[in-house]
């Protein structure tokens, strides 16, 4: 049997509208749920508008931004104008503005639900952990289901309406255009909400000495805003770039192979398992509740197995069922396998029952030096089974599809990264959970609502935690794989443009050739000089905010103490951290995008290879240390609160304290942007490939 | 006019004779100056004797591991001993043992003349700057001298007696027994050091409040005796091995080159741009003094530019004289000159007159969070120049020589390495003054000199801690180089065991192979395994050393209050530092070359391609990045000290030194550990890419 290809698109698109519609129901059902308490709905408000203002005012700054590169496209790309056929230019323009809107969207669908579902569960836990659970969980799905259904569309529709013309440069264009927005909103939301948290922290909890959420504290409704901003427009924007970026370099592949073997078998079978990866995770989030043993944390993990396995079941089905490739199978079975791999390795480095948390939590009885050092070697030592995992991976992959020929071989790398991403919307809505139950748990704190719901909340927080640990380390994994794959669609773009040009074709990129040399080295130095640049941002702004936070406690009469009717200039606060994230961030994109073109006018497609591996070498490498390190502290923070090695208050909590306060920019600021900055990278390459292969200075 | 190939060898054992007489004369001359402090003595014998013990202890197991590696390569290496010639495997064998105990020497001689330098130093402190300044200069040139006439005199010698042979694997397995030595040599020492600094800090300083070099602090003489076998001994092991490392990378090439050609005309240039480098550092050495303003930093840095010009004019008569290649001489200055620039970018992110460090001590203010976070900031971005600098330079040089024939490309790398280490007995010369007096100072206080001594030997050691960061961004960068070089070394033996049995030669490694792509990924990971598995040992350590401290001020009556008579258990403090270190150091060592030669085993020659390459590439970054950090936060906290953002025992202070205190494992054992560690890696490939080619699953 096989499969019409204008089936499987629609059957993509029908997938894609399955997805919006229980995105739908879910936005609705968690609006229905009740709400009573007034000081509930106006902490609600305040937040909710909040990051409404920061939102708008970081759109209309990237409106501005991705109108003149969507000039420069139309201008330059794929080939200057009067060069090459101006409908390309078009193409790509218009491809690159929809990515932009479609990650936009999805970012600001996040925000809305999340704004709501925040204060539904602080009050659904009054009823129980159960129907809490299911109201977090829920507005997550709704974020998982509208990104992952938003991203399909996408790119379905910009293929179907482009297949005629040049698909690749237009997927390209649309995944570029996803991938320079998430750079800005994970970059941008990453200053603003550790900006927040670090500030609220300092004062509050170690300087005070006041709960943390407590409703006297300035910066409390910023932290809270930012949970938002960063860990929900944030992430969404990331996993849809991710899951973007993944279909692009798969498709740019195939459509060569395609074009090369006559028929449209490797496209088909992209959208088919996309579509049954998106449907895998819509049954899954379906079925997700809490068993009767009340454990959020398992809810969450069982639902990621569940549709892990139903994905594995339906593709395995279709691939017998339509005489796909079963290689090809393999690859993805590969991705999706070490995906939960790496993600078994970063919980182990981050959780509270295994020895790395603990022995820095023991560490830092001798003081903060030491919970910095041991923390610093755990995040290190963690970077070994990611890395391994995925250059197993790689290698796996590519040896399994070898065999089909030319070309497969990294085509099947790119089949693995979606394999890994294929489940990405049920990991979306875990990962939009965790910001959701947190803000939940503030609300609680200023609501008044009890210990009672506190300790319900604070286990679904807790939860959220840990399961985040898994999730990113899936996105981490994923990220590596595609931007992977990203270098062997840039390659063949580079083909594409020389068979027409009638030049050499490229036949990979030789380490010993001086160019290539070049670029992996300027390419190695560029993750951490962008990740300083993020951190130094969070840095200064937090310290601007330390400073009003200190001139709140000390001109408002009677806030310190609590009085009734005072209350903090809350605005004030998420006025210095909008200001102050939008000024640090675009320098840092800036850089990452320039490096990327100097180094393609100097040294051509050959320092480009070069300029991707060291890329991606060391924005793995620094992505992994980071995200895990971040992740360490903070649970060895909580470990110490839960009572041991001395437990809060003691010299042992405030090392731990600063460990996590380090940790913070690690892990939500520069550890995940700089997946994100790769991706822009590679993508960047990959559309500029016609002009760095006709000017360049040694190339 | 052309010189004969005899001529050349004997000027560079001549040279390398001078080398030895000139710090012999030092060393003579360093031991007759007065000293009659009875204190001073009994202390400098405690640290002598500490600091004997540790080497002895340390060099007992060293010469069993290294009887083991020596029995292997007998068996193994260059190929299995009943394959290919006997010959060969004795040769490699004995030199891999001369290299070890060149090395070792090398070390020991640096221990003897700084624990006599140490003291007479701060005796001449009593007569004013500039005789002590002389006594510090002149013991550190005992070390360089030694250093690097031992390096040229073993090269030479091996090269000479071998060159019927295979002259090749000869120096290669020289130079693995030197770098294998400094592996332990500077991991050991370097987590010695710290056990003993960071103990001593933390209990004495922040703790007790007492100042650093009380005689009272258990850890004082740990402290003392760590400084000479961390940052003498371990860092002239290191200089060592990356001279010898540098000679070894050029000359295999060279080789090639040499037999192709016909004549010996690379080979001659070699040896006698090495010897005219240790020339120029005689001459910058003995005429080094310091002028009549009395400002120890410029003595050091006008010798070492002296030292540059030097080299520079000997080498450029000696190219005209001779009719060597202009276009090598050009790699050979680049090399050079990148050198100073890295230099002066190191100097820039650690000087307290420049903006990093007194951000970070701003930072700090906001407590010890905020020191980190701006330290690894400014850390990461400091990568930047140094990368930038030695990618270009490594394009320029290459490109320079290219033109002159095919592996001449390359062999102009290995040259600008050679140019970068040209200058490095002056480097040993100023690096090895450090320590001694920086023990001076902690003599002076512990003899009781009074403050006008202390202010002198505080300022010497100040003068120390800037020129380190301008030496050490130049053996990183060296290093880089000669990693590099190391990479087309490896390639040329594998291409002479490819030629021999009829395989195709390799031209290079493409990233595009999943197998290269592998290495490259699994190679990037080991400088952070590495280097986590160096600092968990000194954490692990220092908290039985404070454990131990904590202990003698709670059982030894009267220590704490200073009473007449009573004194702290210093042995048991070094005892403690000496076994942990040396537990410590044999896994991370043994990690680095197991994993080598496991992906060697799987992946083949074009596995260890990109292991190398990924090696590198993370290996610079990571070393730049320890190393920069660390001088940074030891400069803020010194910056803060002298006064600044609320002075000594504010807030700040407490914050900046909890920056000093992570920073020290960052700096003084992983950071520059790693260096060593690619090095180490580099040539075991290279002395087992016969194996690599012939057994493998893979490749």
């Amino acid at each position: 049997m096989s499969i019409g290809e204008n089936t499987v698109y629609l059957i993509a698109l029908a997938v894609s509208i399955l997805a919006f519609a229980v995105s739908f129901y879910f936005y609705r059902w968690v609006g229905n749920q009740s709400s009573s308490n007034k000081r509930i709905a106006y902490v609600g408000d305040l937040i909710r508008n909040g990051a409404n203002t920061f939102l708008r005012r970081e759109y209309s700054i990237l409106a501005r931004f991705a109108g003149i590169i969507a000039i420069l496209i139309l201008i330059f790309l794929p080939e200057p104008i009067w060069a090459g056929k101006p409908v390309n230019n078009v193409i790509m323009a218009i491809s690159y503005i929809l990515g932009n809107v479609f990650s936009a969207l999805a970012g600001k669908i996040g925000i809305e639900v999340a704004t709501i579902a925040n204060k539904k569960t602080a009050e659904a836990a009054k009823k129980g952990i159960k129907p809490a659970f299911l109201v977090g969980f829920r507005g997550g799905a709704v974020m998982g289901m509208a990104v992952v259904g938003a991203s399909l569309f996408g790119v379905t529709l910009i293929y179907v309406l482009t297949k005629a013309y040049n698909p690749a440069s237009a997927i390209l264009g649309f995944s570029f255009g996803a991938s320079s927005l998430a750079l800005f909103a994970k970059a941008g939301g990453g200053i603003f909400t550790k900006t927040a948290d670090i500030s609220a922290d300092l004062c509050g909890k170690v300087e005070l000495g006041i709960p943390e959420d407590d409703p006297r504290n300035p910066a409390v409704i910023a932290d809270n805003v930012g949970d938002n901003v960063g860990d929900v427009a944030g992430m969404g924007a990331d996993l849809f770039d991710s899951n973007v970026a993944s279909m692009a370099a798969a498709l740019v592949m195939a459509v060569t192979l395609d074009k090369t073997a006559g028929g449209s078998s490797n496209i088909v079978m992209i959208f088919c398992y996309a579509a049954l990866g998106l449907l895998s995770s819509i049954i899954g989030v379906l079925l997700a509740k809490m068993g009767e043993n009340g454990d959020p944390t398992r809810a969450l993990n069982s639902s990621t197995y569940t549709t892990t396995i139903i994905f594995a079941i339906l593709t395995a089905g279709t691939t017998w069922a339509f005489n796909f490739k079963w290689e090809i199978w393999g690859a993805t079975m590969i991705g999706l396998v070490v995906g939960v791999i790496i993600g078994l390795a970063s919980d182990y480095f981050t959780n509270d029952n295994k020895n790395p948390v603990r022995n820095v939590a023991k560490a830092s009885k001798s003081g903060p030096a030491f919970t910095i050092i041991s923390g610093v070697s755990y995040g290190f030592l963690s970077v070994l089974p990611s890395m391994v995992g995925i250059a197993v991976s790689a290698l796996l992959a590519y040896n399994i599809c070898a065999g089909l020929g030319e070309g497969y071989a990294m085509f099947g790398i790119s089949m693995a990264a979606m394999g890994m991403l294929s489940i990405v919307g049920m990991i979306i809505s875990n990962d939009a959970y965790g910001p959701i139950v947190d803000n939940a748990r503030g609300m609680a704190e200023m609501g008044d609502l009890g210990d009672d719901v506190l300790a319900i909340t604070d286990e679904l927080d807790s939860a959220g935690n840990t399961v985040k640990a898994v999730t990113k380390g899936f996105a981490i994994g994923a990220a590596g794989l595609t931007i992977i794959a990203l270098l062997g669609a840039f390659m063949s773009e580079v083909n594409v443009v020389a068979k027409q040009k009638g030049l050499e074709l490229l036949v990979g990129f030789d380490i010993i050739n001086p160019v290539v040399f070049f670029g992996l080295i300027v390419g190695a130095a560029i993750p951490a000089v962008f990740s300083a640049m993020l951190m130094l941002g969070v840095d200064k702004n937090a310290q601007r905010m330390v400073a009003e936070i200190h001139r709140q406690f000390k001109e408002i009469a009677g806030l310190r103490e609590g009085k009734e009717g005072v209350s903090p200039d809350y605005d004030k606060c998420i006025d210095i951290a909008t200001t102050g994230a939008l000024k640090e961030l675009i320098p840092a994109g800036l850089m990452a995008i320039v490096t990327t073109v100097a180094v393609g006018f100097i040294g051509g497609v050959q320092a480009i290879g070069g300029f991707l591996t060291g890329n991606i070498v060391s924005g793995l490498l620094l992505a992994l240390f980071m995200s895990n390190c971040g992740g360490l502290w903070d649970n060895a923070k909580k470990y110490v609160e839960a009572g041991n090695e001395g437990g809060k208050g003691s010299d042992t909590h405030k090392a731990a304290v600063v460990g996590d306060t380090v940790g913070d920019p690690f892990k939500d600021t520069a550890g995940p942007s700089i997946n994100t900055q790769v991706t822009v990278v590679s993508l960047v390459s990959s559309i500029m490939a016609a002009l760095f292969l006709t000017y360049n200075l040694f190339g």
